[in-house]
Order: C-alpha cells, then sequence, then structure tokens
C-alpha cells in the first residue's frame, strides 16, 4: 500500500450514525399507508426535509448554510483556503410515491463524508461544500434537474417564470420563493465555470446491473442522452357496432403496433432503451373507435450509433403503420439531451478509491438523468451508485443493503480524500 | 296493386314540413364552433329540445301531450278507439359533439307521418302515440337507453336513484326531476305487456351498408347484441432508463399486444364487431414503465355461435399474453345483453311498404343498440333504417340525404298504415 492508502484506510465513516439520519430523513414526507415519500417540488415534505437538514447541516456539522436564487441548500466549510471548492451532494426531493433512497441517500452520505472530515481534523486543500438540489425529480412544473440547470446556465429566470403547475397553476416562481429562494434573482445563482473544483453524486442505481452481480459500489462512466418524442396517430372516431372492419380507421390499433414496434427496436438495437409511457386516447369512450393516440417515446442510450440506428427503424416503422393502416402519424421532438461522459480524473478516483476498500472497479452508464450531468457542463464531475435490491426505482419498494451503504459511503469518502490530493 | 297498396299510396308525408322542423330542431344545442350537437341527458339542449317538441305536438299536432315519471315525452291521439295503441318515436338527446340525425330525426319523422295521418282524417283502428324517450345516448350517468329500460322494467326507482353524474355527482334523479319527470314514481311509468299493440322506430342507419349499396331504407331485422368486458393488465410500474428488457413487465406492452389480438378476432369472425374504445394507464408518465392498464372490451353480435367463437379466441389470446410477458389479465363482465330480433309483423310491413315505394326489400341487423331492443319486451318493435353518407356517427359529419330521408318517412308512414290494419 502506497502512503495515500494507509491514510485513506484511517478515516473511517460512522455507518451507524449514517443510517440513523437516513432513517430520520425517511419519515419526512412518509406516506403511512403506502410506505412511499411524498417530497415532490413544492410540497410541504419537501419544505420540511430542508428545514431538517439546514438544522443538522447548521447545529452538528458547523457548516455555513445558505439557500441560492433557485433554493439550492449550500453547506460550506473551508472558505478561507485559496483553490475552489470541491462541492458534493444530491437532492432529497422524490417522485409522487416515491422511494427513500433515491436522492436523500447522496445527501445523507455527502454529510457523513463531510463530518468524518470535519471530526478527523483533516486539512483539505479545497473548501468543500455539500449540496442538496431542487427539484431534481419530474414535477408538475414539467422540469426536471432544476437546481443543477439554473446552476450551469440551461434555464434562466425567463424560462423560470414561464412555468407553472399544470394542476394547481402556481407558478414556479413563487415555489421556489416559498421554498427559501429568490426568484427575482434566480441569474444570480449560474455558477461560472472557474467556480468549482470538482462535483461528486452518489446515486442508488435504480437498475439491476450492481444487484445481479452482488457488487457494492460502482462509478458512473457516462449518464445517458435522452432523446423524447410526442407521437400523435390521428385516424377517425366511429361508432364501435356499425363500423365494419374495412371501414375502420382505429388510431388505438395503429398506436397498439406502433408500441410492440418500439418494443422490438429495443432488441434490435444494445444499450438502448425506449420506452412509452404515456398515452392519451381521443375520445376514450368504450363505444367509439378510437380517432386519435398522443403518445410518448422516450429512449436513452449513452451511444450515438445506437440512438441513429433505433430512429432510422422508428421512421421505417412509423411510416409502415402510417401507410397499412390508412391513419396519420406525426412526430414532434420534445427533448434531445446528449449523453454526458463523467470527468476521467473522478472516474479513476472512484475506481482507485473502490480497490483501496477491496471493492473490483466498476464502470457504469447511468441510464437516468442526474444533477451530475448539469454539473459536468461547469466542473470535472463524476458519480458513485450503489446496487438497487430487484432495481426497483420510483416506488416504495426500493431497497439498499445497509452494508452496501456503507461500502460506498466508505469510497465515496476516499474518493473523496483522493481527489482533494490530486486536483488543483 | 291491391286495393290496400292504392290507399297507402294516396296519403304522402309533406317533405318540406319535415325538413323544416329537422333544420329546427338541429339548431337546438348547436355548438357553433364544431357544428355538433349538444343535447346530452339534463343538460339545457335537452330541456330546450323538449320545450320545442311538447310546443309544436300541442299547437299543430293537437295532441295530448304529457311527460312521465322518468320524462319520456308522450303525445297521444284516439284515447276513445278501442284497441291499444301504436307508440312510434326515437330519441332528442345526442352524445357530447354528436350529430343532427341521430334520434332526432326519428322523432321528426314520426310527427310528420302523425300530422299527415291527422290531416288526411284516416280514422285509425287504434289510438297513435308519439314518444320521443329519455337519455338513449350513452351519458355521464352511466345509463344509456334510460326511458325504454324503464318502461321495460329493465331499471327500476331503486336503481335510478344509486346513479349520478360521474362529473358534478348530480343525482340521476334530480335531473329527472329537471326534465319534467317525477323521480318519486318512477316505478309507476313501468308499462304491463299489453299496454301496446306495436312499437315503430325510425334511425339512421350509423354505417356504411346503406350508403354503399345505393339503397334508401331498410326493415331492422334484429338488434345485436352487445357484450362488454373491462379488462386489466398488471405488469410493474418501473424506471423506463434503468430497467433491463429482460426486467420489464410493460402493462402498457402487454395490452398493445391484446389491442392487435382483439382486432383480429374481428376479422376470425363473421357479422361481429370488437372494440378497445377506451384505455387507462398508471402511472401514465413518459419516464416510467406502464405498471397497469385498463381497457374497455366492446362485443356486438346478432349470433351467440359468432360470440362464442370470438371469446373463446379472448380467452386463448389473453391466456397467451399473460404467461408470455409474466403479466397478470383480469377480466370483468360489464354488460352482457342479448341480442334482440325484430317482430316480423313489423319486418314484413316495413318491407311490403318499401316494395309499395318502388323500393327493394332490404334487412339489416342493427349493430348499435336502440329504445326499440327493450321495447321488443313489452310489445311487437321494429325499426326502420335510412343511409348514413359515409357512415359517419356520433359526430358532426353525420349526413343522411333528404331524398332518402323522404323515401323512409314515406315508408314509415304506410308501415304504420299497414300495422293499423293488420294487427289486433
Amino acid at each position: 500500500m502506497t502512503e495515500k492508502q494507509l491514510e485513506s484506510k484511517n478515516i473511517l465513516i460512522n455507518s451507524t450514525r449514517l443510517m440513523n439520519r437516513f432513517n430520520k430523513i425517511s419519515q419526512i414526507g412518509l406516506n403511512p399507508l403506502t410506505g412511499g415519500i411524498e417530497r415532490q417540488l413544492g410540497t410541504p415534505g419537501d419544505k420540511a426535509a430542508r428545514s431538517w437538514l439546514k438544522d443538522i447541516w447548521q447545529k452538528e456539522l458547523h457548516l455555513n448554510v445558505y439557500t441560492d436564487a433557485i433554493a439550492n441548500l449550500w453547506g460550506t466549510y473551508g472558505k478561507h483556503l485559496e483553490n475552489k471548492p470541491i462541492v458534493f451532494g444530491s437532492h432529497h426531493d422524490s417522485v409522487p410515491n416515491g422511494g427513500k433512497y433515491d436522492g436523500a441517500l447522496g445527501v445523507i452520505i455527502a454529510m457523513e463524508a463531510m463530518q468524518t472530515i470535519k471530526e478527523n481534523n483533516i486539512i483539505t486543500r479545497h473548501p468543500l461544500e455539500i449540496i442538496s438540489f431542487t427539484g431534481e425529480e419530474p414535477n408538475t412544473y414539467s422540469v426536471s434537474t432544476l437546481g443543477s440547470k439554473v446552476l450551469c446556465g440551461r434555464l434562466n429566470k425567463d424560462d423560470i417564470f414561464k412555468l407553472s403547475d399544470c394542476y394547481t397553476k402556481k407558478t414556479l416562481a413563487s415555489t421556489i420563493d416559498y421554498l427559501g429562494g429568490n426568484s427575482e434573482k434566480i441569474n444570480e445563482a449560474r455558477l461560472s465555470r472557474d467556480r468549482i473544483t470538482a462535483f461528486l453524486e452518489f446515486h442508488i442505481e435504480q437498475g439491476q446491473r450492481l444487484f445481479k452481480k452482488n457488487q457494492s459500489v460502482a462509478a458512473v462512466s457516462c449518464i445517458t442522452g435522452i432523446y423524447r418524442e410526442i407521437i400523435t396517430i390521428i385516424g377517425e372516431a366511429n361508432h364501435a357496432g356499425t363500423t365494419e372492419a374495412a371501414d375502420r380507421r382505429d388510431a388505438l390499433c395503429g398506436a397498439a403496433e406502433l408500441c410492440l414496434a418500439i418494443e422490438g427496436i429495443m432488441r434490435e438495437c444494445n444499450n438502448l432503451s425506449v420506452t412509452v409511457g404515456k398515452i392519451t386516447v381521443e375520445p376514450n369512450s368504450s363505444n367509439i373507435i378510437p380517432g386519435q393516440v398522443v403518445l410518448t417515446l422516450d429512449m436513452r442510450t449513452a451511444y450515438p450509433d445506437e440512438k441513429k440506428k433505433a430512429l432510422t427503424l422508428l421512421t421505417k416503422f412509423t411510416q409502415q403503420i402510417s401507410a397499412e393502416r390508412h391513419i396519420k402519424i406525426q412526430r414532434e421532438l420534445n427533448l434531445d439531451q446528449s449523453e454526458m461522459p463523467m470527468s476521467e480524473n473522478i472516474i479513476n478516483s472512484i475506481l482507485q478509491a473502490s480497490v483501496l476498500e477491496n471493492q473490483p472497479a466498476v464502470k457504469l452508464v447511468s441510464m437516468a438523468g442526474h444533477d451530475a450531468a448539469n454539473m459536468a457542463r461547469l466542473t470535472k464531475s463524476g458519480m458513485l451508485f450503489a446496487p438497487s435490491v430487484d432495481g426497483f426505482s420510483h416506488c416504495p419498494q426500493e431497497y439498499t443493503h445497509p452494508e452496501d451503504i456503507a461500502i460506498a459511503a466508505q469510497v465515496y469518502l476516499d474518493t473523496l480524500l483522493i481527489l482533494d490530493k490530486e486536483l488543483n
């Protein structure tokens, strides 16, 4: 072992404290009927989690705590140091009836790493800043990774002021203010590219790859690109009884064929996922042949060639179905977000830390979007994953074994110390 | 020509008056933006159509007008005659954004026949009664052919008092009272089997069979049976990005396969229609694999053997899909309404009248449900169809040529006169 490795080995996270804190935050926004978490952007659960975090950051971690204009929570330490800070954290918000681990565990692990460093009186070369981002999950304001999008300049004040809750019509700006942000000053939350040395995020994998291989931790090599279309299938509404087979232009049957063709694309391509998650039928009445169907296509891959192949297949299928069924198929691009490779420095640091903790050096593509993808536009950005039992995600069944959490948290701490040493 | 035929030939409907009245009722509940009709059960359009009808029935047709407890409108003439009455009519309500012809034209033709008979001072052997039924169309109270169901005893007061508007929660009972009925006395609206000599209804075909063959009128041989299931497909909701193909149990892909299998059943069977008209997806979010889909199956045929064959195929397909995709498929019977043959007396009278008016003798199965099917439980019941251009139904594009309307109305009048002569 090298001197550096020996050093890290002596600094150990407190997994009991970590799990106690995780169990506490898991009570905030807990739905006692379903066991799920209700901490969607702007809800009382979101607000309560922020109070709880700020309180511990101030009273137990003794950090300088502040809320930026888009309501990201920051806890900083070592402002006097001359290097630019290393930032680490995740998000505390959830999807409706979400899991306990998604996001929140990344914040709790960041807190544990920060506290362990402070307790051990380690003099880091960089200031350390923990962050819990605003609105990472898809929400009723139709924007995800909101906090990091503002930090990196993908969204500005004008964009934010156009958004409102699709049900209540409450403006996003008023929600940001309710959460402690300052909607008038949102543009001031944007960070310049030279403001941060590196960004590190822990997250559960949300898939089954680590779980199936019985591995406790992995470095994320790349965050998937996400491509979305809204596809409208236009047939002709008509009477379910009196319209003979030859006269039907059933939009739902056309949509059904398209769904199965899209499912087939996933088998034809490698390392690519495609999903039709949302579908709306008009007039949606049991005795009327559907006249129109609108569906969403969500395609994810880290490999542009696979995406190109998939889109060629999609075009072929939509043309075939349209021609054979005499229905119109209109495609509208909704999102085309490129894959985002993580920093090689950080990947290597995570792999080095994994080996130090007797774990195999594993790299994975993240098939979900994360704040780390936005942070990669500002600085060296990286992520660690821990396994999700049975791959459950965004549901009350989410679970990660405490043993895996302890290992991943230790690798996370080691990674931070390596980065602090190696980066300038 | 026989004496009877000669007689009928001399009594001619007034097609100008008929079309003028049809154009007037077509203004009631007209949506000027879409050209569609809004006269759903209990709406202001429904109420206004009733006022307009009552006014003409009293002032121009000089009928004895009353509203029964379920709010069916009646206009009667010849109460002093000793035979039981011949009843004829249809309904004035519409689906949302419906067509002008569906129902209303049947009421206007009944009025024209009644007025022509009275103007010609024909002494019928039976009293004549015209009716415009309450709530024939599917509506927000989840009940169709409401007025005739109460007349024939398929629904009673207790049933009605359980129903309310699925959106406004307004009770059906209060709507019946608003329309001039008497919800407390609904059971008194029920008719005994010996109350009526015969029932005759005119309706547009709502399909393309007459239109394609360029025929102006047909006798309905049988009203289709309607069988409905609510089918629930239960897979597993999961993250659209992180769930690999092998781990997916996508309820929407299962539903898509089922929709196409159901479409195939329609090709395998004869004289049978099957439609999936309504579909609900959970959680219906673009980035979540659908966990549950609920869909409706609507199957119609006049031939029990074809229904049996179709249901055997459906069972086979649901079992296959369930097994191959590791998803659950639950089927729930929602409606099983047998086919209803029309009276041979009335069919023959319509065919005889058709020939009298130089029309081919055409018989058709009605693939839509009608009040005449309920009336067949009480008395000899029959229907005439006129063609629908391009088969449009339940939409603003509904259209029937005035020439066809005039021919069908004349055949309708002739049929009534034949029935009056032949039935006791």
